[in-house]
């Protein structure tokens, strides 16, 4: 694990309330970046002033980017789901991990000309992701993978029938899939033994639904971990593969750059490790007071709600 | 892990060719525990003079058990198994994964009289053991078990519908199943965190199959491991509880068996912490002379091949 950054052991500044503290610290970016849930939201509900800050912020020139390390959804997907929350985004705002890992393979990874086909474990967020970025791939949802393992498979497999494994196949990318199977898992395997990229959206073990948690996409990597004694590249939050990710596309000074989230062990240290110039913790989600002021991650500055931004201006 | 046997770091004694040894090595026992693949066979060719072996021992009034992780067969499967190979034996010889689980459930295990069922994640051959131990049990090769997850199964499970999750269960044991599923691995999680004892059948990560691997039993409760942030109860060698297990069926004293196996690090390990009188490496699988010889973890003695014991009686 990453050491902790020297700054966060310094005392955050509490900024709710703070005219002036509010406007200095405005000033000193450019780009947001939002955790989302917990921060503008929880599960189905927004919370009041998130729709008014965020127009503040682009009203002020900043650039506002929502980061979701939600694999299943496309980015227009996502889109969606804001827009039924009562937020107004545009797809260029929103950046989730299945997009994150389309950009790392498209534009990051130098993948050799006969290896370019990723083997996806996932849903169609990944596949939509992936051909945004003209990236091509085979597994994901193509319903001749949902199928039971057959006697004949162990034998194919083993013998490299190229009708079973393509031999294109240069990355491997998991993610989050409601049809995980065993023949999924031998074929990702096989794929990453016969030298193909491991690389995984994000490794968060659960996902929240109902108010409990299920399987997530690292519930998805975790035999192949198993298996290969190996851990993917995680292209979500916290992995700095996403922050390199999104500095690939907006082309921002990271300087001038605020991480806000509600979780300091993975958002505030996401924007620490990535060395923006600053992180802005909110006490909506997950992590409480004291986690901001004496845990081992803080942030620069933190907030009871989001919304307390609006203070800046009145 | 465990510290090393202090008997480890002993020099081998090789008894190949050793008539004098041999006949001395097999007086001081009265039982054999076998590992079977790379010692009895190899893949499905059995190698000469297996029969003669087991014979040999039978005939000199030892106990033979033949001991195997496989948690897919039940032992009457894994009777069929050694038939198929050329090698007699009974049913009450044999101890599996899946029978090691069984009794350790029925006999070790105290569980209240209203938490009684296991929900399985596995196929036929747990629930087969299961039965004979009259331990009740749901999940496993259930069709009803065999299908996508649904939006309302979240709400469901959220709610803890009684048709979803039993109330009723007080064990969770994961082995191999190659119909695996998302809804699977669901359930297993939340009746663990209902306070279900979570076991898993074996832990190896891998199954040999065709020359090659897939994924083994280990890979099913990986995703488990990783979401609730702790190991199972491992049944299969070289977890202690299946020695506990064969111990309380055959009622045997440790000081007077012998564990043989092609693998120091399982097989040998396996018997020296279980405390066995001695441990037999062979030479026709895993492990090789220099294993054995100068490795860490090392036998009472070994032979370049298990029939290479018939020469006791030459």
């Amino acid at each position: 694990m990453a050491q902790p950054h020297p700054a966060s052991t310094n005392t955050p500044r509490y900024l709710t309330g703070d005219q002036a503290g509010l406007r200095e610290f405005l000033d000193k970016f450019d780009v947001f970046l939002f955790d989302c849930d917990g921060v503008l939201w929880s599960g189905d509900h927004c919370f009041p002033g998130t729709v008014e800050t965020l127009e503040l912020l682009r009203k002020n020139g900043k650039q506002v980017v929502f980061v979701t390390n939600n694999s299943t959804k496309s980015r227009a997907d996502y889109r969606k789901k804001l827009e039924g929350l009562g937020i107004p985004s545009s797809v260029e705002e929103i950046f989730s991990s299945s997009y994150s890992s389309s950009i790392y393979i498209s534009r990051i990874l130098q993948l050799p000309e006969n290896k370019r086909k990723v083997y996806v474990i996932g849903e169609s967020g990944i596949e939509q992701e992936l051909r945004s970025e003209n990236v091509p791939f085979i597994g994901g949802t193509d319903p001749a993978y949902r199928r039971d393992v057959q006697p004949e498979d162990y034998k194919r497999i083993a013998a490299g029938d190229t009708s079973l494994l393509d031999p294109e196949v240069g990355v491997v990318l998991v993610g989050l899939d409601f049809h995980l199977n065993y023949l999924k898992l031998a074929l990702a395997y096989h794929y990453v033994k016969r030298g193909a990229i491991f690389l995984a959206t994000n490794i968060d073990s659960t996902l929240p639904n109902s108010g409990t948690l299920f399987p997530g996409a690292g519930s998805m990597s975790a035999p192949l971990i198993m298996m290969l004694g190996q851990d993917p590249v995680a292209l979500g939050k916290p992995s700095q593969a996403m922050m390199d990710a999104i500095e690939g596309k907006f082309k921002f000074d990271r300087s001038r750059a605020c991480m806000v989230g509600d979780r300091a062990n993975t958002d505030i240290r996401f924007g620490l490790e990535g060395n923006l110039g600053g992180t802005l913790g909110v006490l909506t989600g997950v992590s409480s007071k004291e986690d901001f002021v004496s845990g081992p991650v803080r942030p620069l500055a933190y907030l009871d709600k989001l919304s307390d931004l609006l203070a800046a201006e009145q």
